[in-house]
């Protein structure tokens, strides 16, 4: 177990008392949290799970309380956790029972959503009378917004990922294949001080009709349109996420043309993203400008995804989100538009709701940028 | 989505049918695999989880099928899954309504084991006359007797990390820090042809005592004891995992004598590894000698743990375990002794069942290695 500090005790313990008012707002007995980005925001632990249980209990009427196997316990060792009432368990003990012993009688129990089904089946049988349910719509009232800490944080991955953007016209090379530069992308986004490169998508010509494409070894060629989209968690866990589009040589007019649609589309996106307004009129206002261009069937994703501890998480920017936009909010917007079989074109940046409007964290141009 | 062949679709093939039928031997009615090891063993799909449910289903007495957000579904070219019924989604479905509608009258449906409560809890609430159990019982049945193109890859995972320590002693100096060493050993470990450190430990003098230690920024001092366990995956997901322990300068009698009573008792558990003898059976040769020595309280953990597309995974070679070994199953023998406080040492080798005994895959001398 590895574990940084979020921040402060009193941060930990700040952000653990909105959880359980936010629990109890909606009824919820207790919060079950294993290691990933919940238990990262609470606590400020990061651990790679194992199949132990690790978990943070938090009651709503009682005091936290963290399952540890004995080993892992170590590991807790300077963290906010040290101080709450630590429960190590050894190997031929069950450690959903050791949990389940310290939730009482709670009837609805809201779990990670990344919990593994060997835990959330564990706690099922260990809490017969429970109600298993997710975590999410407690924990994301408080991840969705982000504390000044968080957004400096979104900040310094936005330009981290930006100094990779600005290298790749020097990789973008007919003749060499899109995972010949994807490893040159990989090597610099860890340069550029992430842990590592969580995603690497070189789509060249027709691999860039495909949104979630990753590299292969497709040769570029002249004239090629390229959809570069990269990112990875800073050490401190929030990640960086953008995407740009090249073009190899000089652009044909339909490409042209397209792609000024969607630089608009984008642009209408970041304008209308303010407080007050819905996550699904983000959505319309990239969709409305693809779609008067007679492009809407090519749209064939979402506009964004929140980011934050993890690459995708609330608010996602899609047609019917009615939640309404709040400073701290942190999204991407995404359009792209995609021919089968032919090219696509995206353009990300991320974005942070500010008290009137929005602020990029991204700051590369957004021109179609020949090389 | 990126994706590799396990193999042939043939080999695809026949593990899905092994799977059926130990999943019928049990009775259960459906499995449903979600992205992960299971899901390449089954497929060799690989693919990094988001929120979106992407997973096999294997009805017993039906055609398996593929769940897939639509955005994903240029990922499947080129794997077995192509020649599956593939069940596209697109935002606004519900993909576990999706999936529900493809298990009928499934009464017990086992999900894979690293599932997250996000599908497991939608995969309740859509078939609420089924009962969610875990898969892992019957893919263990599978996973657990590697054949011989698993046993290949974790000879040459083996290979990879024993060329990781044979380089360790260059680096253990005094005067550098744990997390340098570990910089030094990330790095070789990608360079060997793994695609990732996904451990890598460092524990010298005190912080040897504590087994899942990583690194800190305590400095390497003379007569230090360090504990170095290591690995990572090669690119087709199969796992390295090597534990030495070194002295910085020569071994006091203390160390060097408690030292050889841990040599003896790995080197025990070795020969006891064998088709036709429990898995506690070998965790009992190693920790008889341990015990025997005085030391068996400071023995914490168990002896070992599978190996191969999971660092750990089945089986377990630990105390109260029955399961008798066959060829072709692959695990840790890692005994350590550890005085809290002070220092600790480990030795850790893969090995596999082979017909008559066991093979190690890690070839790096035993003794206690000064630098």
């Amino acid at each position: 177990m590895s574990s940084t500090l979020a921040g402060a005790t009193d941060q930990v313990t700040a952000r653990l008392e909105r959880a359980r008012a936010a629990a109890r707002q909606v009824g919820v007995d207790a919060l079950v949290v294993t290691p990933g980005p919940d238990l990262q925001y609470l606590t400020g632990v990061v651990k790679h799970s194992h199949e132990r249980l690790s978990a943070l209990l938090v009651p709503t009427d009682g005091e936290p309380a963290f399952v540890v196997p004995t080993l892992e316990r170590p590991g807790l060792a300077g963290t906010a956790v040290e101080a709450m009432d630590v429960l190590p368990w050894t190997d031929g003990i069950d450690p959903h029972a050791l949990a389940a012993s310290r939730l009482g009688g709670a009837r609805r129990v809201a779990v990670a959503a990344d919990m593994p089904a060997l835990h959330v089946l564990g706690l099922r049988d260990a809490l017969p009378a429970a109600h298993l349910e997710l975590a999410t719509p407690v924990l994301r009232e408080l991840r969705m917004r982000k504390d000044a800490t968080e957004i400096d944080a979104l900040r310094r991955a936005g330009a981290a990922i930006d100094a990779v953007h600005a290298q790749v016209p020097g990789w973008l090379i007919p003749g060499r294949t899109e995972a010949e530069i994807g490893a040159d992308i990989t090597a610099a986004i860890v340069e550029a001080g992430h842990t590592e490169a969580a995603f690497v998508i070189v789509g060249s010509g027709p691999n860039g009709a495909s949104p979630h494409h990753e590299v292969s070894d497709r040769v570029i060629q002249a004239g090629d349109v390229v959809v570069i989209d990269i990112g990875g968690p800073l050490p401190e866990g929030y990640h960086s996420d953008s995407t740009r589009t090249y073009v190899v040589g000089e652009p044909t007019d339909e490409v042209r043309e397209v792609y000024a649609v969607l630089q608009r589309a984008q642009e209408a996106a970041v304008a209308a993203a303010r407080p007050g307004v819905t996550a699904a009129s983000v959505d319309e206002a990239a969709r409305a400008i693809i779609r008067d261009a007679g492009h809407g069937e090519y749209f064939v994703h979402r506009t964004g995804h929140g980011i934050g501890l993890e690459v995708h998480e609330e608010p996602y920017i899609v047609d019917g989100n009615d939640l309404v936009l709040e400073p701290g909010m942190a999204f991407s917007v995404e359009p792209g538009i995609y021919f089968p079989g032919r090219w696509g074109a995206r353009i990300e940046d991320i974005v942070v709701v500010t008290e009137s409007g929005c602020e990029a964290v991204n700051r590369r141009p957004h021109d179609l940028l020949s090389c």
